[in-house]
């Protein structure tokens, strides 16, 4: 099992350097990858940004919307690349298009690489109940792909915010990150890891690598526990 | 009708005394509130708390939860308050205890006073669709009471996000609260009222009054609109 999962973020030139140098590793010597845009509404200008920006790794982004059969095109794909934008958005077409069932068979049948950036990340979850996005449209199911057996919180940040008004900075009372995962887990009991901006977590079934940033792992009702770069987290992720 | 919704964020004292203020000339002479607080987990500590906090602005605040026949306590209430905390934990109960309808007939048919915050300001929308809360839990339907054609945005601020690490302020690049109500609009076409912290909005059926903050008014391609305290948005959010 072959999985990568990105935070977001990857907007400074080291953290790209960073995504691109692991997509490389990770995907290896084939040609193109099949890349799913749901997540925003603009599919083409999605892929056009990718290429734009360098993100394609140096890869043929085919956009699965180009397809004329979503289904053929997770089976026939070499690798296959979930990027970032609105989790329920996503995940809505992944269960109205079929591919839920077609993405795991290969990803965790015949072993063909993941790349999931942000809600890429969130759908290769049990589920997307850990995501930040605001639920604009509703999905039959928060059922999501479960390539791995714990939840991510992408752009993860410890601490309150402050926001930005006309160049000053104002705190904000609403919830914090760690506030929202404690509610998730009065609910829910699988493991999350706060995964912070421009950090990867490197899957491949015997462990679980943490790549370019720092990341927060929480459990039900204990303390949550820091991890740097380079750490392996599977000894505290698995069921 | 008589609709009177929070952003939240209640947390200096004069912000607690706007609140209370507008609590009393919004309940008038009633002795006790229906109050809701399924939207957290701690259903008997959420009463406590707005007492503790003087945040029941002299009225008994009866915990719905406390109630054998919840419907039965929504149809003799004389007013009531739906608290804030996760908005998709809180939609859930309010549909699996058939308290939609109940709380629509009180509300629209019969005129007692509701008045939300945070959570309870976003199901007093048409949808939930405009939270910003973690989907922790599934519920039936993102459907919601509908007691003002509107949506609103709770704790809304303007611009990019810093998070306050270890007393440092660190940029944070996930997508800004105008960035997620440009996206609901490309999926939905209610005007969304961004109310920020500390502010209501005390909505009679022929206004929409901005009390204690400024407001930024969200149409479908269109810019976003800035109003202050005491203006009507009425023309605006008309059906």
């Amino acid at each position: 099992m072959k999985v990568l999962l990105g935070s977001g973020g990857f907007r400074t030139d080291a953290r790209k350097a960073t995504l691109v140098a692991e997509m490389r590793a990770h995907f290896g010597e084939i040609d193109s990858i099949l890349f799913v845009p749901y997540a925003l509404a603009d599919h083409d200008g999605y892929v056009a940004a990718l290429n734009d920006r360098g993100l394609h790794a140096g890869y043929t982004l085919q956009g699965i919307h180009q397809t004329s059969d979503p289904v053929a095109a997770v089976r026939s794909a070499q690798g296959i690349y979930v990027g970032g934008g609105n989790t329920f958005r996503l995940i809505k077409q992944l269960h109205e298009l079929g591919l839920v069932e077609a993405i795991q068979n290969r990803i965790l049948a015949d072993g063909i690489p993941y790349l999931g950036v942000s809600a890429g990340t969130n759908v290769a979850c049990p589920t997307m109940r850990t995501t930040n996005d605001m639920p604009i449209v509703q999905p039959p199911s928060f059922d999501a792909l479960g390539l791995v057996p714990f939840q991510v919180n992408a752009h993860y940040h410890p601490g309150g915010i402050h926001y930005d008004q006309d160049g000053e900075l104002h705190p904000h009372y609403g919830e914090t990150r760690d506030d929202r995962i404690r509610e998730f887990h009065e609910e829910n009991s699988a493991p999350v890891v706060g995964l912070f901006e421009g950090g990867l977590l490197r899957c491949d079934g015997s462990s679980v690598e943490v790549v370019g940033s720092a990341a927060r792992v929480f459990q039900p009702g204990t303390t949550p526990t820091d991890h740097q770069d380079g750490e392996d987290l599977m000894r505290l992720l698995r069921d």
